[in-house]
C-alpha cells in the first residue's frame, strides 16, 4: 500500500531539520512531485536562512549529580535505550530542549510541577527558590515558559521530563509494559522540542530569511529561555525526585513515579545517598544559521488559476518522526501522486490552483511555513481560499478529529459524511459523532469541531498572520482507552515506522481515511463552483462568543460605564449579513450566472476571515493578527483580547487597564462590524 | 454655470467642521445627491464623534506686550480686518492654532525664524532661551513642529505669522496692493490651522471613532503643541519684530516686514517702547468630541459592482473657504450633476462602482476621510481600483498639478490630452508641458507629476493607510509670475465667493477645466474593461530611487557588510514582472477574453500598491505603511524609510542605527520582491 511505502522511505533515517537525512526527505519529495506521470505541474525547492539551536555532538550536554566534593553520583542516561536499530543511528540527535541556551550552573534540586507561574509561587510560599534546580514536567506550561516562569525566583536551571502517569496511563517497566512491548514511552524515551513562544525564525520577524535579510542580535531574541533547561527521561527524573528532601508536594502535583513527590529541601533527604547533593547542568547548546528548505509544488487551476487552495504538511522531524511529520507526509505523497497522476493523463484539472508545501523546521517554530507566509504575505493574502493543515496525520485509529473556522464544518462534514471510517461499518462523520459531539443551533446533534487557537503547527502563519481560512485535521484517540497527553512516543527516538505500523496504525487504515477525507475537502475547495463556505456557522461561534462575554463582563463593564452595545450590534449585523449572504447562494442558480458574479460571492467568502485581522492589537503576541482565533491565556471560551485585558484587569484593578477592556472591545467590534460590511451587498 | 452657482451656494456662510454652516453644506451635498433626476444611486450621511479643537468666543485668545507693571503697551487683533460683509459674519473663527494647549505665559521674545529645530539650536548658541517667547513665521516646518521643537530649549509660547516675502512677493500694503485689490493677503490676516503632526481623530488611533469607541486620554495624545502657540498677522508681527533687541537675525532669516530682523535680546530694543517689556499669551482654547459628518454617494457598477473608484474632496473649511476646499466641493458636485444625470436617464452606468465622498473635519487633519478608511479597511482593502482626491481645485488658473502613484500617469496623461487648457489654443497636456515636465526614459518629454508622499490632504489615508492607487489634482500657480508659497487668502477669512471669482479664477474656467479632467479619468478607471494602469511607470520610479540610493548609500553599507544585491535584484525582478504584464495587456484581445481572465489582471493591477504596505514599517509616523511613499526627512528621492534610517546612523554613528539601515533595506526589498510576485504569472 501506497501510504506505508511512503512511510517506509520517508522513515529510512533521521530527518531533523537541516540534517542529511532532512535533505534526502527534500529530495525525495521532489522527485516524487516532478515525476512525469504521477507528479504536480511543477515543483521546486525554497531555500530560508534560520536560526537553530543544536546540542554539540562533541560535548554532549551532561545533567549529573554531585556532591560537595564535586563527586559525580549520578549521570543522566544521554542517550535513549536502543529497542531496535533505529535508535542506534549516529544521526540521532541528543535530547535537549532547542533554544536553551548553554550553561553550567548546580544547586539543591526542587520539585516545580509543571513549572507554571502559580507552581513557583506555591514553592516560593515556604522555599527560598535562590539558586536551585528545578525539576518540572510536561503539561501546563509551555515548554519555555517553565524556565522563563522559573528565572525570577532565582531558580538557575530546570529539568523537564514526562510523567508516566500522563503519558503511559501509569505505565513504567520495559520489560514487558513500554514499547517495544506497546505504544508506551520506555523510561528513557525523552521528548524533544521547540523552547520558544514564538513562531517563526527568531531573527528575522516579519521578515522572510533570505541570505541578506536583516537579523536581529541573538541577545535581543524574546520568548525563549533565560536559564539552562534540559529535558531528562522519567528513569532518570524518578532517580531524582524519589529522593528529594523536604514536605510532600500538593496532591495534584504527585505523579505516576511510584514514591512520594516531595517538593525538596530544597535538595535530597537526609536518608538519600544524593544527601547534600547538588544537581548540576552542563548544556552546550549553540544557535546557527542554517538552510533549510520548504518543498513546493501546484496544479495549476484551469478556469481561476489565481485563486488557491494550500495543502501543507512539515518534512523535518526531531528523529525518525514516523508519526511525527512523517504520517502527514505519506498522506500528502499519496494525494499528489493520485491527483498528479490525474492530471497528468489529462483526465482532471481543478478550477482554482492547488499549492502544496512541504514545510521545513516545523519543529522549531513552524519557520519554513512562517517564512513562507513573510516572503509571499500579498499574494497569498488577496488569493488564498483556504488551508489544509496536515501535520500528524495518525495519533490513534480511533476516530477523525479537525479544528478551523466555523465557516468550513460544512465542507468538512461534507467530506466525511462520504469516507468510511476504517474498523467500522460507520462514516467517518457518524464514527466521529460517536467519540465528539455537540447540540447544534437547530437542535441536530453533530460532530464537534476545534478552533485553531493557538500555534501548534504549521495552520498558524495562515491563520494568524494572513487570515486564512484554515483546516488542521487528523485521526485521532479513543479517549475513553488512554489519558496520553500524546501518543507516548512523541519527539523521541521511538517515533519509528516500527511504532507506527505496530502500534498507531497497522495496516495503515486510519492514513488511508485521513487521506480520503482531506483530499475530499481539497477537491472540494478547489473545484466547485462556489467555494463551499458556510458563513452562518460562523455567525453562531460569534454569537456563543458574545453571549459568554456578555454573561461574563456585561454587568462589571457598565458599571465602569464600558458599554458593550457596539458587540452585541457588530454580532446582529454579522448575523444578518451571514444570514443572507448563504440565503443567496442557496437559492441562486449561479451556475447560470455570469462568472463575475460568481467571482464576486467567492471573493465575499474567500475574504471573509481576513476582515478579521488587526495587525495591532496584540503588540505582545508575535504575528498573532486574528481578533478572533489569537491564543489567550484567560481560559474563557470568547474573544481573546477581550478576555486576556479583563482577566489582567480585575487582577490589577488599574484604570489603565480597564481602559485596556474598553480598547480591545473596539478592536473586536469594528472587526466583526467590518467583516459583516463585507459580506452585504459589495455596493 | 453650474460650478460658479454651487461655490456661490456652499460659500454663502462660514462652514468649520462640526459648525452649523458645516451642517448646512451636510443638507446641501445630501440634496444633490439624492435629487431625483441629477442625484446618485444612492447618498448618506456617516457622523464620527471626532476630537476637536476650538477657541473659546467667550474668553478670546489675546496677545499683548506687557511692562513690567502689568501694563498693556500693545494688543494684537483679535479678528481680521472686514473688506467685505463676510468678515464680519459671527461664525468666522477667531485665528487661533487647533490643538494648543491652553495656557498664560508670558517671556521676552526672540526671532526663531521658521522655528525648526536647527532655527532653535541657532538662536541656543548666544541665547538663552528658558523662559522666552519666540516668534516664527510660517514655512520651513510643520505647524506643530514649531512648538514640539522649541519645548526642550525652555520656550514657553510661539507666535507665528506669515511673512509678506514669502507669500505676499513682498506687498504689505492694503490701501492698494492686498485683498480687496489683488489676491495678496491683507496684513491683518492670519492663516489658520491644525497643529497636530498625526492624521485622523487623535483619540481613537486606527479605530473610526464611533459614540462607544475607546478613546485614549487626552493627556495621551501625541504630536500636538506641548506649549501654548497662537498665529497672527503680519501687520502685529511688524509691530513686535521690528522692536526686538539683540543682534540681527541671519540673512536667510530676514523677511519682508520692512525692518532689520534681530533675534532678540532676549526681547525688545532699549530704544523700542516695548524696552523690557514681555510678550504674553493668555490662550483658551479646548477640546470637545463633536460630531462630525462624511457624505457618501455611490452609482453602482454594471458589471463589477464590487470594484470602486473613489472620488472624494473635503467639505469643511476654517472660514468661508470659498477655495480651500470649496472649490473642490463645487467641482464635486458639477461632476455628480453631470454624471448622475446620465444614469437617472438610463443612458449610462460604470463598469465598476463609484463612490463619492464629501470628507468632514479635514482641516483638522483629514479625519473624515481617515476614520472612513479605518471604519471600512478590510472593504476597501479588497475592492478599490483608486482614490481621486480634489481637494482645492484651483490654486491658480495657469496650469494642470497632478500627483499619484506612477502607475496612473498614462491615465491622466490621455484625459489631459482630451481637455483644453482654458486661455490657450493647447490641450491641458500640453499647457502643463510648458510649465512642468522632465525628460522620460524613452526621450520624450513629458508633464512632470508629484508624488503623495506627505499628508497634505484626503488622499494620505487611501496612500499610506490602503495602500490605494491615488491621484490629487488641481489647478495652479505659474510660478514665474509669484513666489507665494501658496493662495494669500489660504485659511483666513478672506478665502471667499468674492475673492475666488476675482481673483482667482475669474470665469471660472479653470474650475471646469479640473471638472473635465478629472471626471475623463474618473470615467476611465471606472468604465475601462481593462483597469488603465501602467505598471512600467512604477518601474521607472523605483529604479531612479535604487540608482539614488546605490549613488548615496551603497559604499558606506559595503563598508558595514551591509549589501544591497538583494534590493538591486528586487528591483531588476519588478521591472521585468511589470513589462512582462504590460506587454501581456498590450498584445492580447482582451475584448475577447473570458471575463475571469480580464478580472485577474484587473486584481493584479488593482492590488499593486497594497504589495508594498508594512504595517510595521514606521512605528513612529501614524499609518504610513506604504514603504515607497512614505513621508521622509531625508530629502532624497529614494526609499524613505532606507533614507531616513541611512540619515539617523551617519548622524550618530551607533551600531544599533546601523542595524536599522539594514532592517529598512529588507523591508523595502522584500516588499518590491513581494509586490513583483503579485505582477507575474498568477501561479
Amino acid at each position: 500500500m501506497q501510504i506505508q511505502e511512503n512511510l517506509r522511505e520517508l522513515t529510512k533515517v533521521p530527518h531533523m531539520a537541516t540534517s542529511p537525512g532532512d535533505e534526502q526527505t527534500v529530495e525525495y519529495v521532489l522527485k516524487r512531485w516532478t515525476d512525469p506521470n504521477s507528479g504536480l505541474d511543477d515543483a521546486w525547492r525554497e531555500d530560508y536562512m534560520v536560526y537553530l539551536s543544536f546540542p554539540d555532538p562533541k560535548n554532549p550536554n551532561k545533567v549529573t549529580v554531585v556532591d560537595p566534593s564535586e563527586t559525580v553520583l549520578h549521570t543522566v542516561r544521554e542517550k535513549e535505550k536502543n529497542y531496535t536499530p533505529d535508535q542506534l543511528d549516529p544521526q540521532v540527535v541528543q535530547p535537549y530542549a532547542a533554544y536553551s541556551p548553554p550553561g553550567h550552573v548546580k544547586g539543591k534540586l526542587v520539585f516545580a510541577n509543571q513549572g507554571k507561574l502559580t507552581d513557583y509561587q506555591e514553592l516560593n510560599k515556604t522555599l527560598d527558590l535562590r539558586g536551585t534546580i528545578a525539576i518540572t514536567r510536561y503539561g501546563g506550561a509551555g515548554r519555555a515558559d517553565k524556565a522563563i516562569n522559573a528565572e525570577p525566583f532565582g531558580v538557575l536551571g530546570v529539568l523537564v521530563y514526562t510523567d508516566p502517569l500522563e503519558m503511559n496511563d501509569g505505565l513504567t517497566s520495559d520489560i514487558n509494559e513500554t514499547y517495544p512491548h506497546s505504544w508506551y514511552l520506555p523510561p528513557s524515551g525523552v521528548e524533544r522540542g521547540s523552547y520558544s513562544t514564538h513562531y517563526g525564525d527568531l531573527r528575522t520577524p516579519y521578515l522572510a530569511a533570505k541570505e541578506e535579510t536583516y537579523r536581529i542580535p541573538v541577545e535581543d531574541i524574546t520568548g525563549i529561555p533565560p536559564i539552562p533547561i534540559q529535558p531528562i527521561g522519567f528513569e532518570d527524573a524518578r532517580a531524582l525526585i524519589c529522593e528529594l528532601g523536604g514536605k510532600a508536594a500538593l496532591t495534584s502535583w504527585q505523579g505516576g513515579l511510584g514514591c512520594t513527590y516531595n517538593i525538596g529541601g530544597p535538595g535530597f533527604k537526609e536518608t538519600s545517598a544524593f544527601n547534600n547533593s547538588d544537581v548540576k547542568l552542563d548544556i552546550y547548546n549553540y544557535g546557527e544559521v542554517k538552510s533549510s528548505a520548504n518543498v513546493m509544488g501546484i496544479i495549476r487551476g484551469s478556469v481561476e488559476p489565481d485563486r488557491y487552495v494550500i495543502y501543507g504538511n512539515h518534512r523535518d522531524s526531531w528523529v525518525h518522526g514516523a508519526i511525527d511529520p512523517s504520517s502527514g507526509t505519506s498522506v500528502m505523497l499519496e494525494l499528489t501522486r493520485v491527483l498528479g497522476r490525474m492530471v497528468k493523463q489529462g483526465n482532471w484539472r481543478p478550477r482554482r490552483s492547488i499549492i502544496f508545501g512541504s514545510w521545513g523546521a516545523e519543529e522549531f517554530g513552524l519557520i519554513g511555513s512562517a517564512e513562507y507566509t513573510e516572503q509571499y504575505f500579498t499574494k497569498l493574502s488577496e488569493r488564498t481560499i483556504a488551508y489544509i493543515n496536515v501535520d500528524i496525520a495518525v495519533f490513534a485509529n480511533a476516530t477523525l478529529r479537525a479544528s478551523g473556522m466555523p465557516s468550513v464544518q460544512s465542507v468538512i462534514f461534507q467530506a466525511a459524511r462520504q469516507v468510511p471510517a476504517p474498523g467500522t461499518d460507520l462514516t467517518v462523520y457518524d464514527n466521529w459523532m460517536k467519540f465528539s459531539n455537540r447540540t447544534s443551533p437547530t437542535n441536530e446533534l453533530i460532530p464537534k469541531m476545534g478552533y485553531l487557537t493557538g500555534a501548534g503547527s504549521d495552520y498558524a502563519p495562515f491563520v494568524h498572520y494572513l487570515g486564512i481560512t484554515s483546516i488542521d485535521m487528523s485521526y485521532t484517540y479513543d479517549r475513553s482507552k488512554t489519558k496520553a497527553r500524546i501518543y507516548p512516543a512523541y519527539h523521541t527516538a521511538y517515533d519509528t515506522f516500527d511504532y507506527a505500523s505496530k502500534f498507531i496504525d497497522p495496516g495503515f487504515h486510519s492514513h488511508q481515511a485521513v487521506a480520503r477525507t482531506a483530499g475530499n475537502i481539497l477537491i472540494r475547495l478547489a473545484d466547485s463552483l462556489v467555494v463551499p463556505f458556510n458563513c452562518g456557522d460562523y455567525s453562531e461561534i460569534l454569537r456563543a462568543y458574545l453571549n459568554t462575554a456578555v454573561t461574563l463582563y456585561k454587568t462589571q463593564l457598565q458599571a465602569r460605564n464600558i458599554s458593550m452595545e457596539p458587540l452585541e450590534q457588530a454580532v446582529a449585523n454579522f448575523e444578518k449579513a451571514a444570514s443572507d449572504l448563504d440565503k443567496m447562494i442557496r437559492n441562486s442558480d449561479l451556475a447560470n450566472e455570469t462568472p463575475l458574479k460568481v467571482r464576486r460571492i467567492n471573493d465575499q467568502l474567500m475574504l471573509l476571515d481576513r476582515a478579521f485581522l488587526n495587525p495591532l492589537a496584540f503588540p505582545d503576541k508575535y504575528a498573532f493578527r486574528h481578533v478572533i482565533w489569537a491564543s489567550s491565556s484567560a481560559g474563557q471560551p470568547t474573544f481573546p483580547g477581550l478576555a486576556d485585558a479583563y482577566k489582567k484587569a480585575t487582577l490589577s484593578g488599574q484604570a489603565s487597564d480597564w481602559a485596556q477592556v474598553h480598547y480591545h472591545l473596539s478592536v473586536v467590534s469594528q472587526a466583526i462590524e467590518g467583516a459583516a460590511s463585507t459580506l452585504i451587498d459589495v455596493i
